[in-house]
């Protein structure tokens, strides 16, 4: 089994050599009927604590599947603190958004209510299950975690001071993205930082007079093109990534 | 009518104060039957030459439309010149992207197949309706070309010599992309380059060792996690963008 394209599934138990554990009937299933593995397969596997470890089929059948943890693979490291409060969007564009927050390192993601923000009902448990899938599928040793909705006037309220936050900005003198954040300097390691996306139709007019008035907020520019809710999300977690965060660091395993 | 929030369409028409012009029956039945426009109603046109016009709906009936073109909104502007060539992958992906892709200033679309790609056929015409909606919302002045599908090699054979070639690497020992592009120095203005996206299993060692040989390509690094193929392709665009693109320029017509 070629070390980068391990089968990676993500599970809630302890991993440590020689442990066994079971599977759900769904991700069993995953792994007999879409995987067509067999007992003697490998795999790896990861929780968000204990880094990565191949694994071993012990026994698979209709609906069950055990395995054995064998010897670690990589172990547990830190990663960026970021995370992504975003407006809910219509079901496709949210669905491709937290798929490529999860890809793009986001550590937490906190679906926010805006004035503007025409959809009501937020499916906390679809969007955990994708970016559960996306963190299987992009390496990255821990999943995001999806809080419950809230609304943004309540999260601003209670925002942690140490927690800076990144929002594009339309209007107004806002600094290109570039520069704002090579002006943030080194590589901030351990610094908390956020990422804001507003609904479709953008922030109300006294949300923004709110949001300018924050102290750790940075408004910034993406260029002359209105950017849809979704990019503007994808491309401020791409930036911040890339000049403050993981952006230098390589993918594990390979030459 | 607010200036930020206008219905554009593109037209292939020459545009000029004066002008009147009819609409296909698609565009006539989207302004009457979906955006319920009536006759006096004023939109945006645009068509990647003359830029943009405030015209207004002359005459509205069942499948056609007459628009009279008023006064000019804003200049043509000068464009990078940023090419994508994308592997096809599947359907919603490619939409997305290629959406995406327009939104991010784009310039041309080259659909281009490699060793790994399993997406035998490409909609061309269908991508073309996605840009040029793309266009219309994100509110550039130009209708990214969307060509005809080529492959990989053919393309590197007749490749114009003065055009850089960005390439996210997975391997190897390239450089972050924040400092490949910081390395380039000073925005590049009217250099042209282009953002090569390979397919959803990666380039193939031929293809790679190919692409590492040409002193036009610049392979770059995108941080630990491993992106899917539309993710890369955004994240690259993005990243040229704000770095040596059109990232300093803010959106027309916001206070």
């Amino acid at each position: 089994m070629s070390a980068s394209t391990a089968t990676r599934l993500y599970v809630d138990e302890p991993l440590a050599a020689g442990q066994t554990l079971g599977l759900d009937q769904q991700r069993a299933h995953f792994l007999r009927s879409v995987l067509r593995l067999k007992r003697g397969a490998e795999l790896a596997l990861f929780n968000g604590r204990d880094g990565e470890w191949q694994a071993r089929i012990d026994g698979l059948g209709k609906g069950w599947a055990s395995l054995e943890v064998l010897e670690q693979r990589r172990p547990q490291a830190a990663e960026p603190d970021l995370w992504l409060v975003f407006a809910p969007i219509k079901r496709a564009r949210l669905d491709f958004m937290v798929e490529k927050a999860c890809e793009l390192g986001a550590s937490r993601l906190i679906p926010t209510y805006t004035r503007h923000t025409d959809v009501s009902r937020v499916n906390v448990e679809r969007l955990a299950a994708n970016v559960r899938e996306a963190a299987e599928q992009c390496e990255r040793l821990s999943v995001p975690a999806v809080e419950e909705p809230t609304d943004l006037k309540a999260l601003l309220q209670r925002w942690p001071a140490e927690r800076r936050l990144l929002v594009g900005a339309e209007r107004g003198g806002a600094a290109p993205v570039a520069e704002a954040l090579a002006a943030e300097g080194e590589r901030a390691g351990a610094a908390p930082w956020a990422v804001l996306a507003g609904p479709e139709g953008g922030f109300h007019a006294s949300e923004l007079d709110a949001l300018g008035k924050l102290p750790f907020v940075t408004a910034v520019g993406l260029g002359p093109r209105v950017l849809r809710a979704d990019t503007a999300a994808i491309a401020l977690l791409t930036c911040w990534q890339a000049w403050l965060g993981d952006g230098d660091q390589r993918p594990p395993f390979r030459a």
